[in-house]
């Protein structure tokens, strides 16, 4: 059983809407398909505004980042936590200007982030996680687990009225799992996928991408997406992609942003074929392997602003577009009452 | 003696800020760029939120829509200014959305336009505006009128705090005088900048490029540019360009739209050299002019969704990126204040 798409009928009548507003035929360009992707995602048409907006942030420590991954220290992620929930980081005040709910989750960080709100460390799975290019990130037992919290957090987000949300992510050395994870899914090799992430020169480069390789030759007998999730990935990457599939088979619809949250997006439609239809990307980042995603999941960024902080930033600055499109799909004149009203 | 740019110090203190910032070196992509370009024009680092924006919005109607150079009648332009007054334009439920003043202008409509509030004709110059394929479009006389408009606009704008004006722009064949100005002032050919505007067809858009070429042959020994803006362009495109000369004099930045607002931006910079540098492009439209004017004035715009509605609807689609850039550069923790608190 596949799972079920947004509503084709209605996505045909929200573009049969947009075709009879008071404007030049096709004139809203991509506002068009991306209202008409949200009005089909909620089987309405107008879709109602996207006023309740939640950016899940899960974030952990990565094993990986001992073998100089990274160009920032494993402390700075427990640091940025802290930065998120005084609400003063990068998506915090994007968050603040566009009315969404942030909520930073600890799955994995190396920290015990003692006395931050109870809430932020609730879904906790360990501390940090196992070091890719030697051994599996995390246990089979913890994936489970992983996929628990994400559809915990998803019926938590519907019972409050939640009608998109935002994935970001939080790790220091966390865009070396996504690239490995791109790579195994897609077929491709070390050297296409990895990126210079937060900052890393040339020589570190060349180490990611070869740390990649060795993750990849270790884990290349791998098939299955849940049992590459575990070899490859980390255990805040698989609650977010628990969130994904978890999602996508309520009808909630999705805004991707980077690297990371994009590895993750390939990975649920591995786990689940069709949660890709329940995703829309947000941004382009600069990291190769979030191109080559997209590009594999069919899926094309609003905006290409050069952004990489992570966090869920880049979708943050993407989402007033989509509120833009759902906006003029409900509020703009109809052609005929133009015409009615003229002297 | 040339304009005064946005304060270079100001934008090396902003550029300095976004480094020190809670984040990667560089990870804010281009809205590092345009905080501080923000940041430049109010002198003021961090700059002010962008709470006080006004979309102004001149109409007019064209003598060479009866050449067959749009896809729509003129009756359109008189009903478009009623739609936004109703508040039910494109225009008008962006600018709802993100708080934005929306001011349209009744400066050359081919109408009455009764019952419309007295403050949208307090403006107007003329109904219609000459053929430019057979005769100037207004009078020297008008285009002084017309750039007095503009600077009492801005006046009045900068009477009320505005902080940031985005130039609409309103009328049936607009794209004709607005390509045709853009091919006059950079030496290109009817060919390069005749584009499909509303929706013309491959016949429509054959006549639209000989009418612009039998413009520009008509105007050859043009070369001042409030001459040129008189005889190929018209009363609305020549009161935004006054406001344009006016903002920039007065130090008050302006979003730009599509080819019209783009073409008389590069008017503008014309008639006043280094008026470009109080100007940022919100949005790139499918039309060929837009994008050689935007490379002329060494302009690269925010957004890239293929919009052509027009009104002023790109820039406000961009509009909270801008704003996005500001709020980072204004709210988000420095990297000193991350570090001291942990435990």
């Amino acid at each position: 059983m596949t799972l079920s798409p947004p509503d084709p009928q209605t996505r045909v009548e929200a573009l049969a809407r947009f075709d009879a507003l008071a404007k030049p035929l096709g004139s809203l360009g991509r506002l068009e398909e991306l209202g008409a992707w949200v009005a089909a995602c909620q089987g309405a048409c107008p879709p109602r505004p996207l006023e309740r907006v939640t950016a899940l942030v899960p974030a952990g420590d990565h094993g990986v980042v001992a073998a100089g991954v990274a160009a920032y220290p494993k402390e700075i992620t427990a640091a940025m936590v802290r930065t998120i929930v005084a609400g003063v980081a990068g998506v915090s005040v994007l968050a603040a200007q566009h009315g969404v709910t942030v909520r930073v989750l600890d799955i994995a960080v190396d920290d015990d982030l003692e006395g931050v709100p109870a809430e932020v460390t609730a879904h906790k799975i360990r501390r940090s996680c196992g070091s890719i290019d030697i051994e599996d990130a995390i246990s089979a037992e913890e994936l489970e687990r992983a996929f628990q919290v994400g559809a915990t957090l998803v019926e938590e987000e519907l019972a409050v009225g939640t009608q998109l949300l935002v994935l970001g992510d939080l790790g220091i050395g966390n865009t070396t799992p996504a690239a490995a994870l791109i790579a195994s899914t897609l077929g491709l090799r070390a050297e296409q996928v990895a990126g210079r992430g937060a900052g890393l020169d040339d020589e570190g480069l060349t180490r990611k991408a070869a740390v990649i390789q060795t993750a990849l030759e270790r884990t290349a007998h791998v098939t299955d997406p849940r049992e590459r999730l575990a070899a490859l990935g980390s255990a805040d990457l698989a609650v977010a992609v628990g969130i994904m599939v978890a999602a996508a088979r309520a009808g909630l619809p999705v805004l991707l942003d980077g690297v990371i949250s994009v590895a993750e997006a390939l990975v649920a439609d591995s786990v689940e074929p069709g949660a890709r239809e329940w995703f829309v990307a947000g941004h382009r980042s600069p990291e190769p392997a979030q191109s080559l995603a997209l590009e594999a999941l069919g899926l094309v960024p609003i905006i290409d602003l050069g952004m990489r902080l992570g966090e869920g930033s880049g979708a943050m600055t993407a989402l007033p577009i989509l509120r833009s499109a759902v906006v003029a799909l409900h509020d703009m004149a109809l052609l005929a009452d133009l015409l009615a009203p003229a002297e």
